[in-house]
């Protein structure tokens, strides 16, 4: 049999690594013939784009790039299939593209949301008779995903955050004034990511010296309290606070509407830390500067965490063994076993546990004083955080792998 | 005689190389006793705020540490000394703080601001008989000193530049829409560290396919057209713009107002990026980012280029050597022989030809088009960002040092 993979949702620096584990373990067996990549997630089988890996990965160089390259080398989407039981004809479509290409195993590298595309495929095969295995690797920074200790991507997004973060907190530290700088963190609903940046305190540093997560009530005058009393103590205050964190409109004001409308029409607030910027400017009437670490969070593969990307080449490689072993409607995850010293086991769960529900931070590791966490929190992250990756380098800039397929031209056509 | 150091304006990546340099190379001379270091810029010659360099700097360790950390170890300041003619009390305080500490040489690291600071240091000392040489260091990310080949911290810069841009790219090109990222980049009204993302060309990447400069004249209307032209061959494109380039109000709308006011009163706008995120989101009704590359884009020491921080230290040597020639009034600078092979002379040239001036790119390096830049660009920017920095982790993050003497809470009791 041939198998199939695909890679969807937001970017990370993983998950070209565990599509690599997918590709380089079925090619040691003989009983798997050709891997091909869907282009664009599971619109790839939908529109029938699919590229054989084993022509297009032809070299160990090729092997060494795509591993140092961050996003996803095979192009991503936002895709949610319909219940089949209401309408199956998409459905009909990809096992039309999987059979004509004698696939008899899907491999889906994604977030929750791709999980609930695992399910659902593998719902509609089992109903109909159809052999076609479907598993599940587990991707996303946010590191929302159940079941999983933690998932590949998160690993390299948090080196990003506590690196750039301590570089900030040289950086805003120059000047004799007093001054706040807010940094917002990605991580939709949850503080995973922000509270990565803790970690900074295992190297003495007291910063960030507010950290705010979204699984806590947040209050803007508390906010204020809080910013009072931590530049007293240093000066320039560093602020690490997550985009999912709520502010109460009444709180922060009118003025704080950034001008753009939600596709209902609602006008929203600007991002969390450029309002706050301006209540921070407003209220205490001292420096202030907001940034977005952006997609820079996700993309950032030259700055990745050598554990991050082992780990996530490995639980591609699982995810054949699953196939192997007969395995359908599973997704593969971590299960941590000790964190000092680090040790995790790969295992596989139900695919219906992780689909479309959401892993949050433990209240019981936010701090009591609500801007801080607890030692847990930094004992949970540091492992994921560990080793620095070789780069091949030409004039002085990282190489990266890219699809000799030229895809979005051919997306344009579509 | 002992000297003293300072560093100020902006931090940057290489400003601790070329501090290093003076303190290391003047430790090599028996002439030369004490160098002490002065907290926050000249600030510390006016507050009496001097640091024993030979105490604090003890190790090769130390050493190390603060050639990996960015910003400046010394602190910074925005300070502009007045005219010695009309006022010179503060003169008298700074040559009692120097004479108290047997100080003969005064070295100070900066930008156009800090050598007018180094002309008028050297006028008022030669007027009034005072034996103390001041030689200026140059350093800024903009790159836009007068003279000089280029400036120490330009080339870690723009190597932050190129390496995010190219990973920048690869995020946005993962979904089969089509979409517009516009990276706004610092370099106040030049254009150098923006037109530096083109050495992605080197490495084959067509990206950024926009490349927009303060020297040229911005229209929106072009650049609209622009952005319709390269969507169609590359589908998401994505656009390097100078936080530099003047938006004509009257083009982009009344509503791209950013609330906030200067000084003065006058309501300003927002990022030329997120102003333009609108105009896009408005004109072209596409999927549109705005991603400003912010502080990191001067505190990025994990990705410095090994040259600059190399040329900052042998910068800062050199300014040791001019002193010890008698030199005073004088800028160290680079004067580039050949590109390729690279090579640079250090020379020295009179601090009035750069106080106070500004070094616009060259018109003529910049495209026909208007929207890119040319071969010579690209050459010139190359040999700048070669060599990668070896670094000193710590728990997978790199270290930093910090200075022994706890500065923000001293210069809060000021």
């Amino acid at each position: 049999m041939n198998i199939a993979v695909a890679q969807s949702g937001g970017p990370t620096c993983a998950i070209n690594a565990s599509l690599l584990g997918v590709f380089r373990h079925a090619t040691k067996y003989e009983e798997i013939g050709v891997v091909y990549g869907a282009v664009n997630g599971i619109e790839g089988l939908i529109y029938n784009q699919l590229v054989n890996l084993n022509e297009v990965i032809a070299s160990d160089d090729d092997v060494e790039l795509i591993r140092q390259t961050p996003s996803t080398v095979l192009g991503s989407c936002r895709f949610k299939l319909p219940d089949s039981e209401k309408d199956d004809s998409v459905y009909k479509i990809i096992v039309e593209t999987l059979k004509a290409h004698d696939v008899g195993a899907f491999i889906y590298i994604g977030g929750n949301d791709s999980m609930d595309t695992v399910v659902k495929l593998d719902k509609y095969f089992k109903a109909n008779n159809i052999d076609i295995k479907v598993v599940g690797v587990p991707k996303t920074i946010d590191n929302d995903l159940p079941v999983t200790d933690h998932t590949p991507g998160f690993g390299s997004a948090a080196k990003y955050v506590a690196t750039t973060l301590q570089e900030i907190v040289r950086d805003s530290s120059v000047y004799s004034v007093e001054s706040v700088t807010l940094v917002e963190i990605m991580g939709r609903d949850t503080g995973w990511l922000t509270a990565s940046s803790a970690v900074l305190r295992a190297n003495g540093l007291p910063a960030p010296h507010l950290i705010y997560l979204p699984e806590n009530p947040f209050s803007v005058a508390k906010f204020l309290d809080d910013v009072r009393v931590a530049m007293k103590k240093y000066y320039a205050v560093v602020v690490a606070i997550s985009e999912g964190v709520e502010l109460d409109p009444d709180e922060v004001g009118q003025t704080e509407q950034s001008g753009k409308e939600d596709v209902f029409g609602h006008k929203y607030l600007a991002g969390v830390a450029k309002t706050l910027e301006k209540v921070v400017s407003r209220e205490l009437k001292c420096k202030v500067r907001s940034i977005e670490l952006n997609v820079m969070q996700r993309c950032s593969s030259h700055l990745s965490s050598k554990r991050d990307i082992t780990e996530a080449e490995r639980i591609g490689e699982s995810a054949v063994k699953a196939v192997l072993e007969g395995k359908s409607g599973v997704m593969m995850y971590f299960k941590r076993i000790s964190s000092n010293p680090y040790n995790v086991r790969i295992e596989s769960v139900d695919a219906t546990e992780v689909a479309n529900r959401v892993k949050y931070f433990p209240r019981e590791w936010i701090a009591e004083n609500g801007h801080d966490v607890t030692e847990k929190a930094i004992e949970y992250c540091l492992p994921l955080i560990q080793g620095e990756q070789n780069f091949r380098i030409k004039n002085g800039i990282p190489q990266h792998y890219i699809l000799p397929c030229a895809l979005p031209r051919e997306r344009a056509k579509k």
